[in-house]
C-alpha cells in the first residue's frame, strides 16, 4: 500500500518540474527572490574572480585550452578565452576554489557555482537578456536545491557530493529555459542531466571538490543544447525504479520536487559566508570583529582572548600552531587573531606569511578555547581582558552569515571587494558591482562576464 | 571483525591497480591476449562506423562542432573531424548506437567503447604507435573489467548503466598509460574518473545508452590529461568508505581487482555478437543459418520452421508480427525468418523495410515457437518442414558468438564488411580490416582512424 501511494505521488514528478521550469513567468517571481538572486550571483562572481588565479584553475585551462572550441566566453578574472562550455567548467571550478561560495543549508548545496557559471558562459554564447539570465538562474537554483531536498539527507550520507549530483540538473534547466525549450525537450534535458550526475565526497580537500560544480555547469549545459537538437532520454529520470533518486538514495521525498511550485523559492533562504574559513569559527570572529570596531583593537592592547564555543569548534579547529595559510582555515587561534589585528577574515588572512606575522602568533598564542556544549552552533561568546585591567565581552548569539543575521548587501560588496583586490581594479570592482546590482535592466547579460575580466589582462590577450 | 579483514584487504587498491598499469610490459602480455584485444579492436571499429549514420550521431555531432576544439581526431565513418575529446565522445556514441558491439559477460560491461574510443582520438592527437595503443587498449580493458567485478552485480542491480560508470575508468587508465604518467599521477587519474563516474539504466532504450560509453571515453581522457598535469583527487578512490565502490554498490570484493594481475586477462573473456538484436534470439538465428547454408534453402521451399526455445526467447522477443525495424529485434520469428532469406542476422534486417517484405512477412506467419524449460540460453532446436515433406533439423548447442563456440576471425571479418557496406568501398574495407589485423607493427595508430573514414566524405569536408 505505501508502495502504491509512493507510485502515485512519483508519478511524472519530472514532467511536472520540466513544465514548471517551462511555463514559469518572470513577473511572477517576487521582488525579494529577484533581489536574493542577484545578492546569490554577487556573491558567486566575487568568488569566481578571487579564485581565478588558484592553482587548480591554472591547471585546469592548461588541460582543457587544447581543446577549447572558438573563443567566445570570458574565464573570469583573467584573460583568456574559451568556448562556453569549458568557460562554465572552469569558472564552475574558480567560484568553488576558496570554498567561499554560497550554502543552501537544507541540503548542503553550493547552489550558484553550477548554475551560474554556465548561464554567464552561454551568454556569452548566444544573446540573454538580463532579465532571462536572472530568471533562468532562479529557476535552476530551484531545481537542484528541490531535486537536492527529495534526496537529503540520505544521498550526501551515502558519500554523494550533492552540489555536482544536483548541480548538474540546475545547470541543465537553466540553460534549457533560455534555450527556450518546450515541456518534452526540457524533460529530455533533466533526464541527459540525470545521466550524467556524478561527484564523490571522497574528493574533499582535493583539486576535484571545485571539479564538481565546473563539471556540473558543464554537463547540464551540454545536456539541455542535447535536448534542444532532440536527443532523447527517459522522461522519468528522477522518480523511476532505476532514475537518479532510488539509484543515488535510500530514502526520497518527491513532495520537496513538486509541492509549492511557484509558491515558495529556493533561493530565498541562500546563504553566504562573510569569512574564507570553516562555519564553525564564524561565530568567533564575528565577536572579535565587533569587538575591534567597537573599542578599536589593535592587538597590542590585549592581555588575552577567551572563547566560549559549541563542541564541534575544538573538534573540527583546534588547530593551536597552524604553519601554512590552509592550517589557518582549521584554527579558531588565528581566525580570532586576525580579526582583532587585520579586521577582517578574508582569503587573504589565510595565506601562508599570514599565519607566520609575528604579531599574528604571539596575540594567536594570547587566545583561549573551551567548550561549552550550552553554546548553539551559530553562536560564540568572546571575552577579553585588556592590559590595562579592563575586561569587555561580546555575545554572539547568531553569527553573521546564518539564516537569521545574514550579510547585508554592504557586506556582499565588501566580500567581492576583498576577493577582488589585485585581480581587478578598484574602478572595475565599482563598476563590476553596478552591473551586477543592475542585472534585471541589462539589454545583454554577457555584460557582466565582460566586467568580471580586468581590462590588462584582456588586452595582453588580443 | 569482517569490517576490520574488509579494511585490510582494501588498503591501497587504487594505488595498487595504478602500479600495475604504469609498470606493465608489452612483451608480458601473451599473444593470444593481444590476439583478442585485436579482434575487439575489430569489431569495434565494424560497430562504430557502422552506427556512424545514426540520428543519435547526427544530434550528438551537431551539438558539440559549435564546441569544438581545433579538428584534429576523425569521426570514424564520417567526414567530420573534432578535438579528440569530442571525438571520443561521438565514437563512443556510435559503437554503442546498435547495441553491437562487445560484451564481458562476467559484469555485462561492452569494454572497448570507453576505451578504444578514448585511444583512436587520442591517437590523432598526440602520436602513439599502434603496439603503444594495443597494449593501453589492453589495460584500460583490463582495468574497467576488474572494477566493474568488484562491484557487480550489486552495482548494476541498483540501476548503475556499468559501462558508464566503470568505463571512464577504463579510459583514464588507457590514455594515462600513453601519457606516462608515474604512479601519483595515475593514482590520481582514476579518482577523477571515480568522481565522473555516471550512467543509469533507467536510460536503455533512449539516445542516452549509447552517450554513456561516449561520455566514459571523454571523461576518462579528461582525467588522465588533468592528472598529467598535477590536479590532484583522492588516493583511495575506489576502495575509500565514501569512494566509487561503497557508494555505488552494496557489496564489493576488492579481489577481483588486485587479484592475479598481469596473470590473468580479462579482455581474453570478451565476446562479441554476431547478430545485431537480442542475444538470446542467437542460437535461433544460428540454427537456420547453418540449415541454410546446407540445404540452399531460400524461404519458398518451406512449410514451416519450428522453434524449441528456451523461456526467455519468448518472455522477452516474443512479437509475432513487428510493424518497424526496432520491432522486429525483439521478434525471434522476424529473425528466423530473414535468417533464411537473406542470410543473415545484421543491422539491416532489421529496418524497416525489411520488417515489411512481402517474403519475410510470408515466411515469419509459418513460424512457431514452443518454450523448452530444458533448452539452455544459449541453445535452441530448428525444425524445418519443407513444402516436398521432408523435415530438416539442427540443434544448436552453443550459438556462435558465446564464450564456448567464439566467432572465427573470418567472422569477425564478415561482420564488419557487413556494418561498413555502404559507408566504406569494399577497397576501404579491405585496408581497414588489414590495417587492424596489423596495429601491433603499425609506426602511428592514427592510421585505423584514417582508414576508417570514407575518402569521398573526407575530400568533400576539405
Amino acid at each position: 500500500m505505501a508502495g502504491v501511494r509512493q507510485q502515485d505521488k512519483s508519478m511524472e514528478v519530472t514532467k511536472r518540474l520540466a513544465e514548471f521550469v517551462v511555463n514559469a513567468r518572470y513577473e511572477d517571481v517576487p521582488a525579494a527572490v529577484r533581489h536574493e538572486a542577484t545578492r546569490s550571483l554577487l556573491n558567486w562572481l566575487g568568488c569566481a574572480v578571487g579564485g581565478s588565479r588558484h592553482e587548480t584553475v591554472d591547471i585546469a585551462l592548461a588541460t582543457f585550452a587544447p581543446f577549447s572550441g572558438p573563443p567566445r566566453a570570458s574565464v573570469l578574472g583573467r584573460g583568456e578565452r574559451l568556448d562556453a562550455m569549458h568557460a562554465a567548467l572552469v569558472n564552475g571550478i574558480s567560484s568553488h576554489v576558496f570554498d567561499f561560495d554560497d550554502t543552501h543549508l537544507k541540503t548542503v548545496i553550493h547552489p550558484s557555482g553550477p548554475v551560474a557559471s554556465a548561464l554567464l558562459a552561454f551568454a556569452e554564447h548566444s544573446p540573454v537578456s538580463g532579465a532571462d539570465l536572472l530568471h533562468a538562474f532562479i529557476l535552476g537554483v530551484e531545481v537542484e536545491c528541490r531535486i537536492g531536498r527529495a534526496v537529503y539527507p540520505s544521498h550526501y550520507d551515502i558519500g554523494w557530493h550533492i552540489t555536482g549530483t544536483a548541480g548538474v540538473f540546475g545547470a541543465a534547466a537553466a540553460i534549457g529555459r533560455v534555450l527556450g525549450l518546450h515541456v518534452q525537450q526540457m524533460t529530455w534535458a533533466l533526464g541527459i542531466a540525470a545521466t550524467q550526475a556524478a561527484g564523490l565526497r571522497e574528493m574533499f580537500g582535493t583539486m576535484c571538490k571545485p571539479f564538481h560544480p565546473g563539471r556540473a555547469a558543464q554537463n547540464g549545459m551540454a545536456a539541455a543544447c542535447l535536448a534542444a537538437k532532440g536527443f532523447t532520454s527517459s522522461e522519468r529520470s528522477i522518480e523511476a525504479p532505476r532514475g537518479f533518486a532510488h539509484v543515488t538514495a535510500t530514502a526520497c521525498d518527491f513532495d520537496m520536487i513538486t509541492g509549492g511550485l511557484g509558491a515558495h523559492w529556493e533561493i530565498a533562504s541562500n546563504t553566504y559566508k562573510p569569512f574564507a574559513c570553516g562555519i564553525v569559527i564564524h561565530p568567533t570572529i564575528d565577536g572579535c570583529l565587533q569587538l575591534r570596531h567597537e573599542h578599536n583593537l589593535r592587538g597590542d592592547e590585549i592581555a588575552g582572548i577567551a572563547l566560549k564555543v559549541h563542541p564541534l569548534v575544538l573538534e573540527l579547529t583546534g588547530k593551536k600552531t597552524p604553519q601554512v595559510g590552509l592550517e589557518g582555515k582549521f584554527s579558531v587561534y588565528h581566525s580570532a587573531a586576525v580579526a582583532i589585528i587585520h579586521g577582517e577574515g578574508g582569503e587573504r588572512v589565510y595565506s601562508d606569511a599570514c599565519v607566520r606575522e609575528p604579531r599574528v602568533v604571539a596575540l594567536r598564542d594570547r587566545v583561549t578555547a573551551t567548550v561549552d556544549p550550552g553554546v548553539r552552533e551559530d553562536a560564540a561568546r568572546v571575552t577579553i581582558t585588556l592590559k590595562d585591567g579592563r575586561v569587555i565581552e561580546k555575545q554572539v548569539i547568531h553569527a553573521i552569515g546564518s539564516l537569521d543575521r545574514p550579510m547585508s548587501d554592504g557586506d556582499l560588496d565588501v566580500k567581492l571587494r576583498g576577493l577582488a583586490t589585485g585581480i581587478l581594479s578598484e574602478a572595475e570592482v565599482a563598476a563590476l558591482i553596478q552591473i551586477c546590482r543592475s542585472v534585471g535592466e541589462l539589454r545583454d547579460a554577457a555584460d557582466i562576464a565582460r566586467a568580471a575580466v580586468p581590462a590588462v589582462r584582456q588586452g595582453a590577450e588580443r
